[in-house]
Parts: C-alpha cells; structure tokens; sequence
C-alpha cells in the first residue's frame, strides 16, 4: 500500500509540481483545489498526510487545519503548511491552529520529503496503530486535561551564553521550565527526564547535536522525550538528516522565541499524549493478564511466566515446586448463598494463600475456583510443608460473608516437583492435576504429591 | 539511571581504555578479568550490553556468548565481540554463537558508541519492555520454532550488476530468497513485504541509501523490516550515522558472503522474533478489550468508542441512538440450570443481537446479563423500530441448553438519543439506564425511551 499525500492548492501550477515530486518519490498524491473540497476528501478517506497551502481565496490554510483538527477522524493527519511569505504572524497563527510545520518557499526538496517522512513515523508513537486502530480510541472519553501541568525544556549548547540567549529569548513566552544543563547531566538521567531538549548543533568538542540525540534516544530516561536541533540557517541537508533521525522539528540559529514556544508547546502536548497513550497501553496489557476478581495473575499469564521458572531451575540445578489448589465443594456456596459469597471467598482464599508464599512465588487464578502456586529452588519435603500450611491457612478461620454470615472453606492441593531436565508448563500441572485428582478422592482438604516425573 | 555496559577482557589496560571511553560518553563502565567472572557478574545484576574480548585464555568469548544466550537471565543482553586479527572463520563463530557483532581492531570510536547506541535503542523493539517487563515472558511457552520458513532478503543497489553480484556471493550460504528489486518496487510495497533490505549507499542519482532507509521506515509495510547498508570499507562517519539512523548492520563493500549469511540470518530471526512480540501484545490488548464468554466488546472498550460516535455525530448533526439492554430473570436460569446453562444464554443473546444489528454499530457486554447497543445516524422512530426487532429477536425462540433442554428468554431495553450537543457517553448511559429501570417497572420484555435529553 503506498503512503497516500493530499496536496490542497488553489494554483493549478503548483498543485502539480508537487505531483511530480511526491510521485517520484513514490507517493499517491491527491489533489484539492480549496479547503472545503480537501476537507471533504479528508473525510472521506483520510490521507496519510496533507500538504497546505497557507493562502487561498473562499477558506485560508489556518481555517482548514482548525476544522482537521476539531473532527475526529482528521484530527490526527499530520499537516505541513506552505506560504510565500515569511510573516511572522502567519506563522504562529498556523502553528496554533495545530499545523505540525510551517515551511517558507522556496521549499527544500530534501528537508521536505526528510518532515514528511519524519512525520508519517511519528504518527505511529506506539507502534501499535496499524495493528489495533480501535485502542487508539481508549481513553477518547477521558476529560483532554486543557490545562496540562508546566512542562520542562532543558537547553544544551556548546557555549552556556548560547544556552542562556535561548532561554531569553523563550522565557517571556513559555509558562514551562526553561533550564540550561550540560550534556553529561543530560546523559546520566534526570528524574523525571525533561518534556522537550533543545539541542545545539555542535555541543562538546566532536560531538554534534545529532549524536547527542542519538544517544538520548537510546537511554531508558530519556527516550520518549521530544528533541529539537539548532542549526545553522541554511543547512538544509543537516536539517533533512536531523529529522530523518528522529528530532521532532528543527530550528534556526537566530529563532524567534514566540514562534519557537508554539513548537514547543506543540511538542510536549505531542509527547504527553504519547505518554498517555503507551500507559493506557501498559494498563491495557496489565489488564490482559489479570484476573478482575481477586487481583491475581489469570492463566494467560502465568503459564509462560512458569515456563521461565522451569527453564531457571533447569540452569540453576534446582526445583520448582507447581501446586494446582481447588476449592472444595465450592459449587455448593455459589448454589446456597449466591454470587456474592462465592466472589468473596474467593477473594479471601486468595489473600490468605498469597500471604503464605515468598518473594518471588508464583500465583494466579487459574478459573473458577483454582488456583496455581509455584515455588522455585525447593525441596520435595519444603514443597510439601508450605503445601500444608497454605492448605491450613485456608480453613483456619471462618470467611466472613457480606451478607453476615460465615463459612468454613477447605482446599485440596495436588503437588509436583520439576523434573531435573526442562519440562513444559503444561506437562508439569498435568502432574498436579493428577496429584489434586487423588487429593480429592482420598476426602478433600489434603495434600497430595505426584510421582517426580511422568515419563 | 545511567546505561551499564560490562567490559570483558584479560588484559588489564585493554579494560581501562574502554572504561575511559565509555565513561566520557557517560556511561557506568564495569569489569571483568574472565568470562566465569562475566557470567557471574551479568546473572548477579545483568548490564544494558556486554563488550567482549574474542581471545581469552580460560574461557574465549565465543563460549562466553553462547552461556549468555543459553541462559534466560541474560538471553536478551546486546554483546559486541571485539579482536585483534580478522580471522573469519572466528568471525562467523562469534556471530553464530551469537554475538549481535564483531568488530576487529583499531576500533573506531564513533562507529563503536553508534554501535552501542543502535542495540541499546534496538532492545526495546515494541516500546514496552522497560514498563512491562512481564509481558516479555508471553509466549516464552510457546515453541521457539527451530525450523523457521525461509526469509526473503531484497537486495537494492544503483546498478542492478551491483545487486546481482551480492545475490551470487549470498546464495550458497542461505536458504532464503534473494531478489533484486528497484526503489519504486520497494516503496509502492510488495505484499508481504521482505523480512530483510540490504541496500547500497548510493541509490538512484541523489538518492543515497540512507535515504532510502528512513523512507521505508516511514512506511507502513516495510517499517519492521531488517535493514542493511553497504558502505565504502572506510566510511566510518557513515557507518555511525547509518546505525543511529536505526540500520541493523552496516556491511564493507567487498563483504563475505558466508559472514553476511550468517549476519543476515541473525536480523532475520530478531525481526520474526520482533513481530511476534508485536502480535503477542496485539492480541493481549484485544483480550484487555473483550468479553471472554460472548466474544462481544466489553465495557472499557465501548465507553471510548462511543465516546467518539457521539463527537462525531455532534460532527455531522446525526443522532445517536444508544441502548441499554438487560435479559429478564436471568438469575432464575443459573440458580436453576446452572452456570452452563446461564452461559449458552448469555452466549445465544448476544449473537442473534449481533445478527441484528448494521456494520458500524457497537455492541459491547457491560458485565453479568447487560449489554450496549449504539447505533450512529439514526432518528428517533429508527431506533424504536430497531430496539422492538431486538427485542423480539431475542423471545422469537426458545435457547437449546447444553443439557436439552431450552429456555424462552425475554430482553427490556432502556433507549436514549444523544442531543444536539456534546454528552458524555457514561451521561447518555445514564438515560438510557433510566429507561430500563422504567421497561422493567412496566412489566418487562419492552422497549422503552428516555426523554431526549437529561438537562
């Protein structure tokens, strides 16, 4: 599938100089002669990005970017905004309206095709979109938080003079905190790492800002930052490589501050939202593996986690202990006293058997009313004592129900140890499967040990 | 927190060199004498990456290497195998015990921290490592596949003669298809794209490689790709901007063919191994998003979806019609048939809902035997007539139940229109829910609608 371009023009002549270049560089360029046509295409089939004219007749670029960016299925497209004329209004007008860059002809060819490309690669900042376009859609009914705490920008220049100049220059037009670091600073990892790095081109003798941002996008701290170069004002292949690199936008040695906070503002709100987005996605994952009642890791997650321990014990030359615990006679108390009393007991069942395990014990609910243990670098004879006490833990005291009464729980427990070779997950709870099997047919609420192995 | 990088080496001032470099670069450099003492040391506290001297006296590093990856604990850590003598036969071994690469002295200096940057920043291939570690562990059940199908390696140089020569210097080392294609070919994408690109430094005329690299990592089908640039044999500045432009490994002109075979089937196993990562986490954040009994979205899923309908019909100056739907008596089927009974019901409902419904309507499970309906672009008297079919949907027969029995269920449906203007999605639930509470007051197996707005 080719990356698809609109190009919105009211010159005929320049709508198709643009063709040519997109085309040879193997672009879909659409066309559309005036803001409502474009909107209406965008609607219709989002492009991948959207090449805007600042000036045209019936509706100007600044309107058209606003109602991109107020409809949901357009407010997403990444828009560069072109003019003839370097006003400096215009500028922070189209930047406002949510324009992603304003370029001023004539138009580097190779600083362009460098944004767009930059661009289509930071749409994707979880790496996710394509994948699982609806997730993108968590968290939509979340307030927007119009008024973001101050953000951070750290400045680093070769020459602190350099550094301070830009926070001058900055400072009366930025609520956020300007402060002026060093690069080893930078490196060993403030936290929390700052929203946004302004880069000189040059920083320590033979290390350029394109290192620099290179080696901050390698490091933990401060990989999600945004990051912006300085550099020279007519180095455009240096542009064209910063943003092929990854900067978020590159600025003019002799900047003007009010223009450059919009940028900035623009690209910490751009980073705070990728920030609210992959942890929307961490919850997302975190959720998968969880069972909602108790708390406890769910089946999906426990399995490759046991698998990991047994590879480790197999390494290690010890064993793990796997015990499967079933509730007895559970069905009657769902049956009797509802629902409820059923989710409560369960729910204390996993307390008490979570408060008898160590550091770096295994448990999750396995469904319904089981439940898996796995103890890693133990004895059969350990094994089987925890097995005990975790069994007494469980009738010891009465659970209280909400509805005010109480009930005596038991549970039986089937038991295996880890053969000395590497055994599946799967093989090694079929044992205390079978183990648990012989439990309850000997009358419930006991332990019971399966053979050291199967085969 | 600052990167760690572990220093192997026998040679005391060989360790000290690196530790100064390392240190300037700011990095926290630690050392080790041996590989037991590298083994101990990266299991004890494992480093972000591993710098390891080929030839030592008890224990080289290829069997170095080898324990590392053979062990869960340090599987993942980037190691650079370096060496005095360019032996190739050594450098095959390092790179098929697994070293991510071998560099021969004098090494330069940028090209070995764009090195380290490259496979520090490569580690985190999904983005979530560092905040989901546990999630790493999904599928480690799985079977690792030894007998992965071929790969397919493109190979895209400005002569065609150039790509051929490479094929023929490849092909009897590898399995995988090898096919010389053009820039357009690779950027219009072919379906599926390859697993591997190697491409030359100079493309077409002012087309370099490295252009071409960032192009297709804007890309949607080749932005996973494995990518290689072939460089002059004394480009060193281009080799570190290729590495921190994220190329996977930069290649000599006059390259073996049985060395890059053996590079190439490396990148192609971390690229495969990467995708199933990305699909593993695709399809926990699916599960996150679905009911497990009925297959249907669940509630955390539907309140941002329809957060969306509804600011896109606000857009568009539709109506949105949402339902809230709850199975009359449906305790009675558990409490007297049982928990499979109630699950072939709840399973039944929800699917010949779902077979009433249009393409771009939302049908979600909120939890026990409630559901949510949202339809877009509907006026009020649709949505009546729509609810009414549901409605009789459900009671138009009776549910078979595992056991052989069957059941006449009937459904009560709370139903509100979103207003002219923005409302939340939980607000227009709400009213919805008030409907029902009505539908049911009234006797049941009913429709009945809400005022059209609360305020």
């Amino acid at each position: 599938m080719t990356s698809r371009i609109l190009i919105v023009d009211d010159v005929p002549t320049n709508r198709i100089i643009l063709k040519v270049k997109l085309t040879a560089a193997c672009y879909e360029a659409t066309m559309a002669a005036s803001g409502p046509e474009a909107l209406a295409l965008a609607r219709r089939s989002p492009p991948d990005l959207i090449l805007l004219d600042y000036a045209m007749p019936d509706m100007d670029g600044i309107a058209v970017c606003a109602a991109l960016r107020a409809d949901p299925a357009t407010c997403r497209i990444p828009v560069i905004m072109f003019t003839n004329t370097a006003d400096e209004a215009a500028r922070i007008s189209a930047l406002r309206a949510g324009a992603d860059d304003f370029l001023i002809k004539p138009i580097d060819d190779k600083v362009l095709m460098a944004r767009i490309r930059n661009l289509m690669r930071a749409r994707d900042t979880t790496g996710f979109s394509a994948t699982t376009d609806a997730i993108e859609g968590l968290g939509f009914a979340e307030p927007v938080g119009g008024f973001d705490e101050p953000g951070h920008i750290a400045l680093l220049a070769a020459r602190p003079e350099t550094a301070l100049r830009w926070r001058k220059v900055l400072a009366p037009h930025l609520n956020d905190r300007l402060s002026v670091i060093t690069r080893a600073a930078a490196l060993e990892g403030a936290v929390p790492a700052p929203d946004l790095y302004i880069l000189g081109a040059e920083l320590d003798p033979g290390i350029s800002g394109m290192q620099m941002m290179s080696d901050l996008r390698s490091r933990p701290d401060s990989c999600h930052a945004a990051i912006c170069l300085v550099l020279p004002n007519d180095a455009h292949a240096e542009a064209a490589t910063a943003l092929d690199l990854g900067a978020d936008d590159v600025l003019r040695d002799d900047f003007d501050g009010a223009e450059v906070a919009v940028r900035a503002q623009a690209l910490i709100a751009r980073k705070r939202e990728a920030d609210r987005r992959r942890a929307r996605l961490a919850e997302s994952l975190r959720l998968s593996m969880t069972d909602p009642l108790t708390g406890l890791h769910n089946r999906r997650y426990a399995l490759p986690v046991l698998g990991r321990m047994l590879a480790g014990a197999v390494q290690a030359r010890t064993s793990c202990a796997v015990m499967v615990l079933d509730l007895d006679r559970f069905k009657l108390v769902n049956d009797r006293h509802g629902h409820a009393a059923g989710d409560t007991v369960l729910v204390e069942v996993a307390r008490r058997l979570s408060a008898g395990l160590r550091p770096g014990d295994l448990i999750a609910r396995l469904g319904g009313e089981e439940f898996l243990i796995a103890m890693p670098g133990i004895s059969d004879h350990e094994a089987f004592e925890a097995a005990e006490r975790l069994r007494r833990a469980v009738s010891a005291r009465q659970i209280l129900l909400p509805s005010g009464g109480a009930l005596s729980m038991t549970v039986s427990i089937g038991l295996a140890l880890s053969a000395t070779g590497y055994e599946t997950p799967d093989r090694l709870i079929a044992r205390a499967d079978g183990a648990l099997l012989a439990a309850k047919a000997e009358g419930r609420n006991q332990v019971t040990m399966g053979g050291r192995t199967a085969a």
